[in-house]
């Protein structure tokens, strides 16, 4: 299977590793606007740096992997939707949850594997928690917990035109809430700015917290900021009618040194590259496994657009300080 | 120190064994209602089981203790006040705010140590945990998460006359938010009954989670489940500017066993008698600090009226689906 | 049952508070050598200080409790046996073998309870390991490793009369290998004086491994130190066909900090008051139940010269550089 | 730099793993007595299976990485010192300490780098563990405790030529120890035959306790056993005089479910492919320094040897049930 990346950037980067490491998938192209970029991870690869129109036009292509800027994603779904390639595209689809709707249309005849980069998914310790929920072993959930932390938040010049904190941070956890406990009702989203004056003067919040109610009454509870010193905190916490669930951070060694000043062991892993690497890979063969063994595809532009819409629901929640519910309309369902 | 107790129930029993270790306390009377259970507790101790009129008129008596039913708080704390004496009252001062106001004002003018018995403020954990975090050791407070589930529910018998389940649960976790972080601008409540039915027919949520935001922009999460089958599950998590700091269950062993089934250690200790044990015999300790030593009352009138006011908004807020504020009217202040 | 204490010191109080605890038993009197500190604690208890032979010659006493130096105990093991009294001798009987031995055929004969404290048994941990193993949760155990570390050496004027390292502290690691797996066959000492070279003038070691080896194969390990400045360190673990079991340190509390500098959670508890506190008073009540109910003692004078036979053992071992095979006539079984 | 492999087995493939990971090393040939096996892996790799002699004798190949069986490591180190290519060899030299002095006597002249592929020294715990505790963290250390457990043991077949235990299984926790504390004086083993008596009947053990001593009085414990059924226990920890610091195991994942049955969390990852999957990695990049940066080799021939000599020794103690003393005859130093 021939691939072609679009973005030679931080993910970009990732992605190419894991093609590799997967023996079914071939990378054979690279485009980037940065052609500095594209020329480097190509010659890293020994494959060509090409324009993004020849590698659509290139029949021999199987797959497009984008991993652009998030403006370009659902221009070039489009695309690719019309060369007739097979497509994994990094989230989020669009800012826009109708253009995401758009593209969730267009995608809707297209016959070959489209999946959203929903990474954490495929975090083996989220999916571990997941398949244990899932045999019941501690019975049907009622609470779910989420906690994400970045270790530092970003340059304000990319809060700016991040789309904001609902749906450039938390619409991770907002899928990962979709993943283990289906679409919600209700969204309640809570905001603040404590870590970065600038961050609440571009209109951003960096500190949240978002309840999710569900038809049946179980509830969700996300909470992110921008800034945990400590490294990258990625936590889920389920308690269901039989005992409580958790999914832990993945710690930079195992020692732990007993001195007068206490117990101190490592810290969580820095950020997200370092947490989710074997994720990465494991997305990327799930990927595989649709194109050629023709699994289904676990995460769709479907549950693209559910996140959007909930980041979207959050966003109007905090702006009018009440509970917003999240209506068939906004998820196109 | 010479005190009565009223109440010769559970939590009374507790009481008395702590009025026992310190030493500068003495139990010498006890009255209840329930004529067999005096009677009881008064043999043990080798005291007298008395009338609460002939415990109120003996003025040798310095301090009494009211463990009583929520129903007889607020009128024993007015008695005791009348009678002079010190007056040590469990947890909540009434089930009805209004009057819990007014015992507020009546306490006003006591000059006898009063405390409420919010007994989670002295347990080890959580107490050190709020010193690490007076101390800065984590940075300015953001993020504060308080999980509270007991292990089963009470009869349904009980769950109609207590208030419901922010009154008479979640109370001891407001306390918590108003001991780490202070009181609150708002209160959004969630609540659903997913444990038993009976509760939610009765006209209560068995699963619940608050959140409190404050004026300068911290928020804090409350989860409350009336069960949790593996024990009492007691956790406060804070984030800070410089990290997260938590207080986790206290677990019945230190032992694990590793095998094919993976690794296996003891659950938390089942229920509040045995995680809170210290925690009562400090509570106690602090109070009769308060009688013998004029120090600070570490939990008071106020603060129970604090509680109480932020169950009555989550109450609100639960009946309206939208964030309630908190008033000065509220609390008196 | 009426009982009263020989040795008004650390230990000796901790007994008397576990004494007042058991409803079943009452300290009746106690006897020191330090007259003051005698008086001290019978004030407390409001009881009365008397001479040892007083306590001795007065019938309504059922039981004596010795828990003065070590030099007296055969003595007093024997006085009691005399005068008809159950007997709890605190470890050690003697720092001589041969007159361990002695002792152990005066107290074949005697009729009452007679018990050694060895605490550790009590421990619910180490309780709670034994249950498991006896259950065959981890299979039948193959490798037996006992760690304990001191948080600081005694002053050196009591290393001189404690019989040394052997004797004094590893008894206990001693008794915890014979209470999980038996009497082994074969003991081998390694010692450093690494800690205080003063110990190691005054002749003895502050760091040693013993190595156990068993009939059937089983080995069991025990580290000491004198010295490990972060607390008490009490650990056993054991390898079974199954699996591993081990019981850890009990801590502090439960909190821990995540910052730059790593995860910090507390330290072990400092030192055996602290650590054993619950296992004194479980001990106590085991002995009450031997005098009160007829019930089996847990830990009997046998296993007094067991523990001693095994330190006479590694002195020997570590004098002459081999492994010392441990016979009947050390036991005198 | 070009390298060309020796054995296409389960450990050769993890090593051509590892030099396609590190860019400055490229795989260029493969050979083994399995012709298959060979065939497969140059397959994947798209590089040729060739004979022994012809990559020795190809000029462009500037290393060749040993992963054959341990019988033909010695003569292989010596042709690739004739033809003057760096090495990398697994461990161990050989079975007999005379040929590994002999192996040590050729290496001394030999100018390209020369390695062992003492894998542990790697581990990203315990390299860490080693840092710490040169940084001084907790203090000299004073004792160290190596625990090495194997999930299941090996055929017998392969137990009769492994060279027995010492030196097949304990040759790594012989060089953990030499590479925290040194050489030691004395070797002291003890060992038995619990987990298989087919293993016993071919004369070896597969349970095993070996104490090292050292010169200034520090004591190291290795305990190993053949089967631990939860996996790979692979733990260290040192007493420090200011403190203990541990190593311990990496496990499957950080899920933990609580339920009535306790605390589960995931076991120990299964076996050393995925427990030391990332020291493989970090291992070849340091041979890989040695040979592009000219950096010192960080696990020698001389560790080598001096590893097997600890070994002998453990197999003297054991036969003749007495400590044996590391003589400088013993390691050629």
């Amino acid at each position: 299977m021939k691939v072609a990346l679009f973005g030679a950037g931080r993910i970009g980067k990732v992605h190419a590793a894991s093609i590799r490491m997967d023996p079914r998938s071939e990378l054979v192209a690279v485009t980037d606007v940065m052609t500095d970029a594209a020329e480097a991870l190509a010659k890293e690869y020994n494959i060509a740096a090409r324009s993004a129109e020849a590698i659509l036009a290139d029949d021999s292509i199987d797959a497009i992997l984008i991993a652009s800027s998030t403006n370009t994603h659902a221009d070039l779904i489009d695309a690719g939707v019309k060369a007739d390639k097979a497509i994994f595209c990094e989230k989020p689809i669009d800012l826009s949850l109708d253009r995401a709707l758009g593209v969730r249309k267009i995608a809707a005849d297209h016959d070959k594997p489209m999946m959203m980069g929903f990474n954490r998914r495929f975090d083996p310790n989220f999916a571990a928690l997941k398949a244990a929920l899932d045999a019941g072993d501690v019975g049907k959930g009622e609470l779910l917990s989420v906690t994400s932390y970045d270790p530092a938040p970003p340059p304000v010049s990319y809060i700016k035109v991040s789309g904001g904190l609902y749906r450039d941070m938390m619409i991770h956890d907002f899928d990962m809430c979709a993943f283990l406990f289906g679409m919600p009702r209700t969204v309640m989203a809570h905001g603040s700015c404590l870590v970065d004056p600038e961050i609440g003067e571009a209109g951003d919040v960096d500190t949240a917290v978002v309840v999710l109610t569900y038809d049946d009454g179980r509830i969700a509870t996300i909470r992110n900021s921008r800034r945990a010193p400590y490294g990258y905190d990625q936590r889920v916490e389920v308690l269901g009618a039989k005992g409580t669930i958790e999914a832990q951070n993945e710690i930079e060694n195992t020692v732990i040194a007993t001195t007068e000043a206490g117990r101190i062991s490592a810290k969580p892993v820095y950020f997200f590259l370092e947490r989710y690497m074997r994720a990465y890979a494991v997305e990327w063969s799930a990927f595989v496994d649709a194109c050629v063994d023709g699994k289904a595809v676990p995460a769709t532009i479907q549950d693209g657009v559910n996140a959007l819409a909930l980041a979207e629901a959050a966003n109007r929640s905090l702006a009018e300080g009440r509970p917003v519910t999240v209506t068939p309309e906004m998820t196109g369902a």
